[in-house]
């Protein structure tokens, strides 16, 4: 494929979800022209899902009344592991039947634009950093918080792949020793303390030791039904096990901070999903466990900030994919 | 000051210990031409020590016969914190009296060539990167494993310093929640586990509760003497209560080292001194546990090894500070 356009306004990009696709097209500072949504239907095949997405880029050029040779090119947000060099996928646990799909080939061919795909926790964290809580920074360190714990980590305004796109791993680091499991296969890693399954089974064993908790009212009389939005709800209730294992996952969340803090002081920790949605309950706690977990000297200079850009992320998360590849070395 | 000299051969190194001075001159592939050693006496004030680092600087230059034109820069080897950038030091643990010493302006001005000064550890990095256990690779972590846990990280062939010089502190990771204190303040840090006053600690605790273990015999017969010397010796005779501390600080290092791993995923991590004296019984568990710590795709793209320059780092690290001041961007 022919190198990008570096000049080109306007960036189209593909966000590949295991249950929607999107592809967005928007210019260089995010604002979205166009968009347009289809399920994915992973079931279908790579080779569908691919035919999809140029159908859809072609109809949302139209609509945005854009020719190719005004497009620098195509991000694409997918779930990893994937290899950024190649552009092939390799089995994503959300695409099942995906195994070393060369995405980058064949969308290249289907539209003859340059294509570059990054993981989804890559790409939110450009988006994050391009767009939304981590504008302007230099160092920042991106971490979703939701059905797991996954990361992206930017230096020195560049996002930091590792050798073999496996860096930014945040959520398996250990936190407890013998802790709970993990879906990973360690025990006591981040994700199976923080994500919201972890948090949701942290609360229903407390529950169950400890009846009469308003999260079991709030899960309909059943402690099986307690959810992490359940232990947020009775938290905001003033109901004492709700408050401990917000606690909990404050200091835990703390803990993993602190290590991301201790090695690569970045100057922004972005932080989405769960923090967003109760970053009244957990964001100065939080900060408060991380203050302990630091130097002032280095805790000065870390801000602890809930993701800016919400629901958009998924389709900025594809735009600021091209974004990065065709903006000069170096810029912010 | 006027701008390095790009094309000099040679490079001028300055080692600023609490104890000894060092200056050394060397190549750019790190051959030593001729080195200078006298007692740092810090409590003569730093404007003393700078004019002598002045003098031994002249001396050595005298001896290698080489005049300022021929020298790149000096590169300064000091103990932090520090900032890079001004090139002032704040003191230092192991320069008492040493409060913003403004060491570059003083340096430059007295030898009337480009300084740049970077704290030991980063320093020590960049050595082992340069010309050590590291060379030739793009990610890299370095750690000591002496007295206390530092470190310094090479990421994308550059040394990653973190906003304001703070980023490497790999010894402050919390291993162990409510661990045994730190130094720092805090409990359960790598440093507090993994240290050689730590490995002791632990040691002496396990040889008062399980008398008759080999490592009292070792100290003398009294337990408050166990160093973590007596512990590696007493386990090479396969003294269980020895060999249960060393498996423990191998598993200890793995979950920090799992942390660094998961994060950043360097393609090295060399690790200096107990590990570098003890790697026949602390190598090969550090890296099973580590394997546990990791995913395949991960673990297979590190290598943990011993530091490669054993006492010659302090010299080679100043002289790689100068080095990597020179050397043209992303060059390896």
């Amino acid at each position: 494929m022919s190198q990008p356009d570096r000049n080109a306004t306007y960036l189209l990009g593909h966000d590949i979800g295991g249950t929607k696709l999107a592809v967005t097209v928007a210019d260089r500072d995010g604002k979205i022209l166009h968009k347009i949504r289809r399920p994915t239907e992973a079931e279908r095949g790579p080779r569908a899902v691919v035919a999809s997405l140029a159908d859809m880029s072609r109809e949302a050029m139209a609509h945005a009344t854009l020719s190719p040779a005004e497009l620098a090119g195509v991000g694409v947000s997918c779930g990893g592991p994937l290899d950024t060099e190649t552009g092939v996928v390799y089995a994503p646990p959300n695409l099942p039947g995906w195994d070393e799909v060369p995405l980058k080939a064949w969308l290249e061919s289907a539209l003859s634009l340059p294509v570059y795909v990054e993981n989804d926790a890559n790409a939110s964290a450009l988006a994050e950093w391009s767009f939304g809580a981590g504008r302007g920074c230099r160092h920042m360190v991106y971490m979703t918080m939701s059905t797991g714990i996954g990361g992206g980590i930017i230096l020195d305004g560049r996002l930091f792949r590792g050798p073999n796109d496996t860096a930014g791993e945040v959520g398996h680091m250990t936190i407890v020793e013998n802790g709970p499991a993990c879906g990973c296969g360690k025990r006591g890693c981040l994700e199976a303390l923080c994500s919201g399954p972890s948090i949701a089974r942290r609360a229903r064993e407390k529950a169950r030791a400890r009846p009469g908790s308003r999260m079991v009212d709030l899960a309909g009389g059943d402690p099986a039904c307690i959810t992490a939005e359940t232990v947020m709800d009775a938290a905001r209730q003033d109901d004492p096990a709700a408050r401990e294992i917000v606690d909990e996952t404050a200091r835990y969340m703390a803990v993993g901070l602190g290590n991301i803090v201790n090695i690569l002081n970045p100057e922004v920790i972005v932080i989405g999903t769960i923090l967003v949605k109760a970053q009244d309950l957990l964001l100065e706690p939080i900060r408060a466990y991380l203050r302990r977990e630091t130097w002032p000297r280095v805790y000065g200079t870390v801000r602890v900030v809930p993701a800016g850009l919400g629901d958009a992320v998924g389709d900025l998360a594809a735009i600021a994919v091209i974004r990065q590849a065709v903006q000069p070395e170096g810029s912010i």
